[in-house]
């Protein structure tokens, strides 16, 4: 069984876009047993989009589309399929009822023209409803392979998968899906290359049909092993004989498991020891917050921030004295210290955590150089632990690096 | 000039990392006058990519690739470069000496022995320092096509590709880049095919060389127009055409331009008119105020935040009176309302803008269902604005929306 995927549209060749859908079909095919084997993007050109469909309807099982499915003239990849697949275009009556009641919904008083084409379908195709948007996803089965579009706004294909595309392939290639797992050991403090030296040859301990990939990131190297197998319980044996190994020779690096983000194991950790954090964060201004209520769950653990990305702000709202600002700077181990301790006592958590630093790219100085980065944590009756962060790696990573390493500080203290 | 790009990983296929190296690069190549045509990933599979290599070598002016050039076992590209190219590998003098000293700086005593390899360099191609990492790019010139490989890790591609790929394509290709010019228009509040029907049929004022799309977002549907022209003043020129023709149908509906985000404009806007702004936010924990700290100088205008997930956060950081949220609840207008005005009055600015709401997937209620989301806008000296939201896209993207919506009332109000 073979996958591939043709996002379509200028917008992601052009950068405009970031290409997220990829990421999400390729993970919601290998969870069911279908491996993405490539990925390819082209534009909204119609010869491009024609050869993309010879060439990937010929190697694969299973081709999904996503783009270019709208109501307007740029969107092309409906009337690419018709051409490709000599299928003329009808007219759908349950979809045009659908496109119908939703602009209703929506409080327009009738549906634009241009959306007629929404409803038609290419013959032989069947549509999948879009409770989020107007373009159904098309849906062709011949001669055992599946060929599908959808459209290519996030959460529109995101629901179309879960309720059409995904049924339909697990039930269709039932008995050729293949148990693939992965379990990815995250590790930090560690550079990728001491990592493997430490690991040793991956060839001594991988059996066939299993691989071991080392996954740098400014937040610390990921090890990820891969394992096909023929059945669920096969491929998890063999991985939980890996892991092993990886713990034994490098135990002391790894904090967390597969597919577990950071964020996600602190408020387990939290949750299970009934505790509860807030943060005060400034050159990260938010990112922590975000990313801990992006997990679902996390209110209960989690009471909140003080962004605090101003002097005056770190006074009153923080309580950060201000002669320890004039005396060591915004950027100090005093002033982490005071802002961690600060929203201990101003939001009643157990644990509190602070970031204060210069992200960059401006605002350094030679004593103070961009990317120096002061940590906190502090805790009800316990002494505050801080770090230092150097190392620049742009200001998106920074901050990204910072707040890891920040959350990586409670959860060494919970683990 | 035509540039293809092929990204290696398994870890993308298998979705466990967003293709940013993709946007990242398009958008510079693009910018630089070398349209980006194709983007494939494949997975770490020797014959995968020997055959990527070799179609993209055959059709395109300019490869570049990204990823597996890392020091471990799992990292082939490197291999697969010199067996393409029959290149031998050669050890690069200057090369070994910068991953040495990087080793030293970073405090490690001695460099792992895996790293030698880093400074194998194919023959006939040169090395770009690589500032941020121990694995150099790779640059062949040859027969005017040119071909680039680069690190995966998204900080040390960007460093190479600014300080050696551009520097590098800028001047071999000096007489052969095409000035490609794109505008994009912000809309908020119309539907894509309504947007259309306004616009009306763009062959109508489209000149050769240019295209316009639509693409929709969870935040609005933008408008890009493109222009591909033989001088940079053509560009614009046409651009400006086609601009003023989009604004006359549809200026109501236009908030923002071109590469603009809304967060930067709302900066500038605040910047300009001597205002300062800060947020309170419930649902979306920390998104707004990360957003508005993603843009560079923000600090003059941004105070800070109180992110109060828990109810009594609400009360004890920002004021909010504990019969409201007995009697209307966390999420209601009235909750929303206290939240915008204690962040004005505790943080001292001119402006607070404040969300509560379920984004869901849980937490929803008969009343007030996943996604009803609420929204103000405080001033000082003026009246609070309140504004809700419903229509479920997910709870990423019920976040990213009501952030978005939120800056739109603050940008509105300024502009």
């Amino acid at each position: 069984m073979r996958a591939e995927l043709i996002t379509i549209g200028d917008e992601l060749l052009l950068g405009q876009v970031v290409n997220t859908n990829a990421s999400y079909i390729g993970r919601e095919l290998g969870t069911l047993g279908i491996p993405l084997v490539r990925e390819t993007t082209v534009g909204d050109d119609r010869a491009a989009i024609l050869a993309e469909f010879r060439r990937a309807w010929k190697s694969a099982d299973v081709v999904i589309v996503t783009g270019g499915l709208g109501p307007t003239h740029d969107d092309i990849s409906k009337s690419a399929v018709a051409t490709f697949f000599r299928a003329k275009l009808l007219l759908h009556q349950p979809t045009l009822a659908a496109v119908k009641e939703r602009f209703k919904t929506l409080g327009y008083e009738k549906m634009p023209e241009a959306n007629i084409g929404q409803a038609m379908v290419p013959e032989g195709f069947r549509a999948l409803k879009n409770e989020r948007g107007t373009a159904p996803g098309l849906l062709l089965h011949k001669q055992d392979k599946t060929f599908v579009i959808l459209p290519g706004v996030p959460p529109e294909m995101e629901a179309i998968i879960q309720s059409g595309v995904l049924p339909f392939l697990k039930k269709t290639y039932k008995k050729r899906l293949l148990f693939i797992r992965h379990r990815t050991l995250l590790t930090t403090g560690i550079g990728e290359s001491t990592l493997a030296e430490k690991v040793g040859d991956p060839k001594q301990f991988l059996h066939e049909g299993m691989t071991l990939a080392f996954l740098p990131r400014a937040s610390g190297v990921r090890m990820r092993i891969t394992c096909h197998a023929k059945t669920a319980s096969a491929a998890t044996r063999e991985l939980a004989l890996v892991e092993r190994i990886l713990r034994e020779r490098a135990g002391n690096y790894i904090f967390g498991e597969e597919g577990e983000s950071l964020e996600a194991l602190v408020v387990k950790l939290l949750t299970e020891q009934h505790k509860t954090v807030a943060t005060a964060e400034s050159c990260t201004g938010g990112l922590i917050s975000s990313m801990l209520t992006g997990v679902p769950g996390a209110s209960a653990v989690y009471f909140g921030s003080i962004i605090a990305y101003q002097n005056k702000v770190k006074e009153s709202a923080l309580g950060v004295r201000r002669q320890t600002l004039e005396r060591f700077g915004a950027v100090s181990e005093e002033t982490a210290r005071e802002m961690a301790e600060g929203a201990l006592a101003r939001l009643g958590t157990d644990f509190a955590l602070s970031v204060t630093g210069i992200a960059g790219p401006n605002g350094g100085t030679p004593e103070k150089p961009v990317s120096t980065i002061w940590l906190a944590l502090a805790e009800r009756g316990a002494r505050t632990i801080t770090q230092v962060l150097h190392a620049d790696y742009g200001r998106t990573a920074n901050r990204e690096r910072a707040a890891a390493v920040a959350l990586g500080m409670l959860q060494k203290r919970l683990a």
